[in-house]
């Protein structure tokens, strides 16, 4: 009957030596897992969005693996316009470095913008709006406001 | 003696089994959850609040049941009072498909403003600020600034 | 026989405690914990810095014990220095309160500003750039914009 305990314990002693485990490997994780920024680029000022551009260069630079999003919507759509973009280089440049671009899809019908209309390299997404949120929500991404 | 060491790795599959499952469902839920949205609402720029607007209503077509909450305050106060916005239909269309607006209880004092003053629909929170924070950390709200 | 599956079913149910109870400390230390917020003062208008100021105040007084960091850098660095901020006592005053303002080292350096020219008790980060990130995604701060 004790030793009945004693096995019942044990088991129960594993277990916990488990998750004190996993929990230990999340923290490493945690402490080593690359950055996640969701860059959100909704308004029109050029020089704004310069600054931008090198706030994700000095992300980059800390952490050449992070994971780096950003949105162009709304009045920023300009950003990602080759006609009217003043960051063309820029953003060919950190898409180089593995940035991501994505324009909103409802901006682009409502302006006219179509896809040949983009620096290349710049995806797109149905919804700007939405990919802030989802990035946020679902992936674990910081929000940045240039 | 080995029986026990077997009924006691048994115990040990079923934990692992139980939890793997458990942490099966918190991803499926994760992929099907509603978003949720914290819209910060704290500058008087009306054009810039009517775009706001449009980025909530887009948010709802992609998920009918998101939950929306826009927090008005500080230089964004203006929005709500039926007096001064330039959105009464737009917010209370919104408010109709499940969207909460709220107004901060300390800027409507330090600007005279009652709640007769507000739209009609629109809530009130003590602090705009805090309630910015809780929804975020406390609800796991995604943050959004038009 | 039985027996022995009643063992490892009362080990099962062990567990199941177990794992509940953490469950519900989780919960409970997420209603009482302290409010983390990330001031992001990236802008140089000094109204809205001001602003920022009132916002944190009211923060604070939700919650005596709430973490604000203040990260100023880029367009916003001159809010920490000594020679062109109007908020040095509410700086003051806030750090007193326990709030913590960083500058951004890589700002400091493009703009020839040293430590001497800060608002004391202010600290610096070498990228403000990152510490946003950081705050966010490592220590589960909510982001704000005044």
């Amino acid at each position: 009957m004790t030793s009945r305990i004693a096995w019942a314990a044990l088991a129960l002693i594993g277990v916990g030596v488990a998750l004190s485990q996993s929990g230990s490997r999340a923290d490493d994780r945690e402490q080593e897992e690359s950055l996640r920024v969701l860059v959100h680029l909704n308004f029109a000022d050029t020089g704004r969005q310069g600054q931008g551009m090198k706030n994700i260069s000095r992300i980059l630079e800390a952490d050449p693996g992070a994971q780096v999003v950003v949105v162009c919507h709304s009045g920023g759509i300009n950003v990602v316009e080759s006609s009217r973009t003043d960051h063309a280089d820029a953003i060919t440049s950190l898409i180089d470095r593995g940035v991501r671009f994505v324009a909103c899809e409802n901006t682009m019908r409502r302006n006219g913008i179509t896809r040949d209309d983009l620096v290349p390299g710049v995806g797109t997404v149905p919804s700007g709006a939405v990919e802030v949120v989802r990035r946020q929500q679902y992936d674990g991404f910081a929000y940045f406001r240039p």
